[in-house]
């Protein structure tokens, strides 16, 4: 693919960084440090590291050729410029003019630093990351590990509701991060919100339980890395309004899942949620009711494609990500429920089963 | 020191995007959305997020100004565009031409999408983000809040040690993981590597526990995010040649946090250590030997300013960062020791202090 794309952009080279998970799909090497990824027509395809990591990629990498900084004459360039951005863009510089580079692709992500270098010497255009596109359409090991994660979260959901005898939201929030920790599984920010904080779809939520609860879960896995991402809210007490705002948002999701496959329209799915919200009576405005997207891709990031929005995308068998409308009214509080999904042929498949109505 | 940053390079704005821990630093504002931080020499400082996270940003950030991306325009422009970064870019290009920018400064981090689209309709300068710099020296707080995570991971090291019974390096992972976790802090790719692994210094480690282990803890608060790091090399039988390095690893340690204080340069302290480690017979070229450098700061980010290394730093009081000398032999092993230091005006504070023999 990325191959292709060179050619009709009529470029030599393709180049990342190691700041986004894209480096960590492309090259398997999980780091924190500065590196560099390179593609090129000529069958290029060179990842450069510091000196001290290259044993690491050789052992974790597919990728063919591998350099150090220090090849490159990295240290001599530090010690001339004593500007570590400046000597790292020169080494990039001369990689490429090495390589004959005359045109340079480089991702939304590349950082600045690098990307005004780059344009400096080269034809450069700046393109969504091509392996974005690949990452939204899941390979069948990635869905089982996507699979595996709602499944402990699921697991722990079920162990949180069942005997609930928590207080605070904070005492919720730490046994659901607590046990997902102990299985594998790192989940963070875990919204366990109630009364008026509801109303803010992001709020984490704290202090004593009040009616009622919205649980959002986005755990992953702290050794392959990919996410799941599930939503019920729970009641405790009987609050007519939030738990009629419930019922539509279940209906809507319900009514969103069915029309879920292969070939379809993201938008229309979308669409179909805000009629039915509208249906029942709610708003959907940017300020009250349903005020955010249906669903976002899941996988190595915990927000990705493909979008289930008010934008033209193609579903296809492959894709995962969650099917999440809520509803928010400041004078009321909030309702979301949201499954992960993945798309089929005929259909989609629901990866986090769980009973939509929790009484407490 | 924005403001004088701007007047120095005749610039009218400065300009922050969500994607580094700089953005929170700057604003308080804990996200993993796209957002936009802007700083200018008008007095403007504000802050642009999606409509649903500004009731967040008011009770989380002290910026003085909010705006969203739909106050913005973005959704017209996307409908008009149909892609999210053209339709992101031209918005912002838009705000800073309705406050009459001419010369915008742009941080090294910024993606490359946005950091185009500005040199096409500004006169832009990347530097580094000023952020950086002012990081680097700890308010009273954050020393606090470090020192809090150094207690916390010094208690979880010494439950380790003691009656230690694991038989493989997963087994004392997890224990140290697990436990760090529990009291409210993250750790993860812990480093606990054994035998011949040891000699590449960021092995994560695995397997049946050998004649040593090298124990390396980075973890960070999950509620003000700040990090810890710390490293000790423990023997479980007796191999000569490993613990002689590791006594001259430890000599080399203890020579450089001698000579730490407020004015010294962080290169004389790294010439140190290498020439303590000569002195012992060790080599400190880049393949063999003493491979990395003497440390690196820490505080939001596990490496971030000042680094200990071959350049010129003026350590100031406030700094924080660690000291951790090590030595690498691919026929033998590795062994490594860290400390995390707080530079004072006549000396330096140890935040980790801890037993540096340990035999178990």
């Amino acid at each position: 693919m990325i191959h292709s794309i060179l050619r009709e952009k009529s470029a030599q080279f393709f180049l990342m960084y190691s700041n986004s998970v894209n480096f960590y799909y492309a090259t398997k090497f999980k780091t924190h440090d500065p590196a560099i990824y390179l593609i090129g027509e000529d069958g290029t395809e060179l990842i450069v590291v510091s000196e001290m990591e290259k044993k690491r990629v050789e052992e974790e990498s597919k990728v063919k050729e591998i350099a150090s900084f220090e090849d490159l004459g990295y240290k001599e360039k530090l010690r001339e410029l004593k500007d570590s951005k400046r000597a790292f863009s020169e080494m990039v510089v001369e990689l490429l003019k090495t390589h004959k580079a005359k045109k340079v692709l480089i991702p939304h992500e590349l950082p600045a630093f690098l990307a005004v270098s780059l344009s400096e010497n080269f034809e450069i255009e700046v393109i969504e990351n091509p392996f974005i596109k690949i990452r939204a359409i899941k390979r069948g090991d990635e869905i089982e590990k996507i699979r595996e994660v709602c499944n402990a979260l699921i697991d722990v959901f079920d162990k949180t509701v069942k005997n609930f005898k928590f207080k605070s939201c904070e005492e919720v929030r730490n046994f659901i991060e607590l046990n997902l920790f102990e299985r594998g599984y790192l989940a963070e920010d875990t919204i366990v919100s109630t009364g008026k904080q509801t109303a803010i779809p992001h709020h984490r939520g704290h202090g004593k339980i009040e009616e009622h609860l919205v649980i959002d879960v986005f755990p992953r896995s702290r050794e392959h890395l990919y996410y799941s991402d599930f939503t019920r809210t729970v009641f405790l007490e009987k609050n007519q309004e939030l738990e009629d705002m419930y019922k539509a948002v279940v209906e809507a999701q319900e009514r969103a899942i069915s029309m879920i496959k292969d070939g379809v329209n993201a938008r229309d799915v979308h669409t179909e949620v805000k009629q039915v919200l509208e249906d029942f009576g709610y708003k959907t405005t940017k300020t009250e009711g349903f005020i955010h997207s249906t669903g976002h891709g899941i996988g190595l990031e915990i927000h990705e494609e493909p979008r289930i929005s008010d934008c033209d995308i193609e579903l296809k068998s492959g894709m995962v990500f969650t099917v999440e409308p809520g509803l928010y009214y400041k004078d009321i509080g909030g309702v979301r429920v949201e499954d992960v999904v993945v798309v089929r042929k005929n259909g989609c498949e629901v990866l986090t089963n769980y009973e939509k109505f929790i009484r407490l």
